[in-house]
This record gives C-alpha cells, structure tokens and sequence, in this order.
C-alpha cells in the first residue's frame, strides 16, 4: 500500500514533519499535491478538503491516506506512523511520553510561525511587522530558551543515553526535533550562533540525524523543500536579533 | 486507582478539557494543587515540573498521573482517557478522526489565548492590549467563523446523526466542544449573540452535554472553576466588539 500525503506543494511546512517520517521509515507515498495529473495537485487537496460527499474532512493539511484511513493533524499522523514503521516505543508509558514530547514541539511551531505572524495568519508579514518585531524579540529571548532548554535537558535525562529524546531509540519526535534545529539556524543565523554551545546535545541529535542513509538521501534529492519567507521557519533579516 | 490532575488551582484553562472528561466518566481523581498538605497544592505541581530526579518532566500543565504512567499535554491525556473510559471510538479509523478533531479544538484554543496575548505570555494584557484588540478583530472576524463553521459542519455531517461529533456515542472531544462553546460565550457576548442561530448543531451539543448528569453535577459542584479575566477565555469589554 502507498500512503497519499496531502500538504502545500512548495513549502516545507507543517508536512515536513510527516515527510521526515515517511523518508526514514523507507515507506512508499505519494505527495500528492506535488504531482500532476487527474486526482493530483493542490487540486485534489483542496477537493477532499470541501468535499461534501466526505462526512470526515480534515480542517487543514497535512492529511494522511492509508488505505481506508484518512488521518489529520501532524502529531496524530505521526502517531500512526510511529506505531506501524518502528519508530514508536512499543510499552504505553513510552508512546504516551513520545506523543507529549511531539505535541510540546508543536507548540513551539505554532509560537514561531506567530513570530512572524502575530495578528493574523490571513495577513502578509508587512501588515503587522511592527508586531512581528516585538513577539519575536520575546520569542528569541523567552520562549526559545525555554522550549530549547527543555529538549536539552530530556536528552540529557534520558537514562537510556542521549543519543535520542526517548528510550535508546529513534523515535518520530527525533526527527522533529532534527526539522527544529534545522528551522531555527535558517530563521534565525545570528540569534543561533552560540546556541551550538547552549544546546549541545540537541546540535548533536541534529548531526547525527542527519547522516542517517535514508535522511541523507532524502536531503539531497528534490523532494526536500527548501527553507523561505514562506511557511513556518522564515529569515527576515530585522527580526534576527 | 485513583488519577492524580495536575493543573493550576484557580482558572479553567486547558486543565478544564481533562476534568470534564474525569467527571463524565465518574473516575475517582485528585486535583492535586487545589488540595491542601504535604505532598499537594501548587508546590507539588511546580516540584514535578522541575525535579532533577525525574527523568521525563512535563513542559507544562496539564499533566496526569495514573499509577505509574506520567502523560502530559491535553490531547494525548484524553486519548489515554477516552479509551479507558469508553469516551472514545473503539475502531482504529474512528479513534484518529476523534484525535484529530481534538487536536484541532486545542488550535483553536491556542488563538483564543493568543487574541488577548498576541505578543507574549509573560507580559500583561494591558502591556499588549492595542495588539490585542488588532488580533482579536481578526479572530472573531476570520477564525471563529472558520473553526465553529467547520465544527458545526462536522456534527452535520455525521451519518450517525447529528448529536455527536463522532458516530453514534459522546466522546472526549464533545465535551471539549461544550467547553469552547461555554467559553467563547462567556469571551464574547456580542459575538457570539447570533452565534446560536449560525451554530444550531454546535449549541445544541452544548446544551446536551450540560444537562448530562454527571457534568450537572460537577457544574454546580464547587469544582467548577468559573471563567475570568485569567486563562484561556477572557472577557474584555473592548475585545468584544
């Protein structure tokens, strides 16, 4: 079975998430909104967003098609995919303890998309840059710190080494964690230039994640998005501080 | 066996969503920083959140306690209970619909906190108020609309009829949707005045849900933290427009 992925072509985005775990589970999907043709493009994403014949349809991409399974939301997706490709703990206390940790990164995704998106995500990033500088100047100087530092210190706790978040394992939340680091050093070039000394367990986790053969490969192909000033992670220049 | 919340004593906020799915179940629990004594109160709380010993700490409240395991963040909280509970579907595709949907209602609640927080959490509504009132236009303009338009659009869609989100049975994310319908009218008077009309399906499930006993009970029961100028849903005279 091929899994369908449906999420904004051009971005890297919230999909990239899911994308990371479907390239490290070696697991054949389409991205579908990236394809031409009949049943493909932005075209059919939007159609299975509206569609009134579906009595299940997701609020906002990414979605997940496997087999008869519609699955929403990135956490709940990647929940699945945890479960079915090895890369979830097998005992509850440990999914339960992965899932928090995956739900904890979102949060932060959504704190630094609204960096640069303070009054509303409808608006261009002129029309409330005024704003943006002041919620990322806090962003930069609290809530990264925060976020950062606790990722950092549940690599360091975690009593199974600090090769990974949890247990002695990869994990999905490692690959998170990975897109995180990655994100940020593009957004943010001057503010993360001592955070390779302030998070060094998570910079190495980023490292190692990295070489992984299927990441790797995955990284040089085309099928990786690049970072912009579109999506999440964005590098505006005023707002690096 | 008897849980153990952790939430902070005074306001509803996203501790709330976790309650009301305690109290529909009628699980024996402890809300441990509304109680008194040794190993209680907010102390107990803040001492988890950033014991050295423990090796998988929160990053916030709420977080539960259920023997051994130690699960942190909303969502996953319900879905632990909601299938303990029977408060959740007992098929695989159902069980990530109802995920799904919850994970979407704690989005929606995320811009809630942020209409009158647009800059940062850690500053004072008053020290953000003319951000506020710019973010809280577009909330009750664009993003209210769209998230109760696609909740209400969901509970008619329903081929199991129109009285729950999901099949034929109450689940967790009903009683979070009676929360969010309770909470925005209390926010928003105003707004929300023709809501009840626009949102029928939405208002009904409200009033469903809050005459099911257990939930009247616990209501009018002191247990009930009522909503305030604190937490998620504030009202603000000038927001409400």
């Amino acid at each position: 079975m091929k899994y369908e992925l449906y999420y904004w072509p051009t971005i890297p985005g919230r999909g990239e998430f899911v994308r990371l775990a479907l390239e490290e589970a070696g697991a054949p999907y389409r991205d579908v909104a990236r394809q031409a043709g009949k049943g493909a493009g932005v075209r059919a994403l939007v159609r299975l967003l509206g569609e009134r014949k579906n009595d299940k349809p997701p609020f906002a991409p990414p979605f997940l098609k496997a087999g008869r399974l519609l699955i929403a939301q990135t956490a709940n997706i990647l929940q699945f995919l945890g479960g079915r490709h090895g890369l979830a703990p097998l005992d509850e206390a440990g999914r339960y303890w992965v899932q928090g940790l995956q739900l904890t990164v979102m949060d932060f995704v959504a704190e630094v998309h609204d960096g640069h998106h303070p009054i509303a995500s409808g608006l261009y990033y002129h029309d409330q840059e005024q704003e943006a500088r002041r919620r990322t100047a806090d962003l930069l100087a609290n809530r990264l710190p925060k976020f950062l530092g606790y990722f950092e210190s549940i690599l360091a706790r975690n009593s199974r080494g600090h090769r990974y978040a949890a247990g002695a394992r990869l994990t999905y939340v490692d690959l998170s964690l990975f897109q995180i680091v990655a994100g940020l050093r593009y957004a943010f070039p001057r503010a993360m230039s001592r955070a390779a000394r302030r998070y060094r367990k998570l910079y190495s986790l980023h490292a190692r994640i990295q070489e992984r053969p299927r990441i790797a490969a995955y990284l040089a192909s085309p099928r990786r998005a690049g970072f912009s000033t579109d999506g999440i992670f964005r590098h505006y220049e005023e707002l690096d501080r």
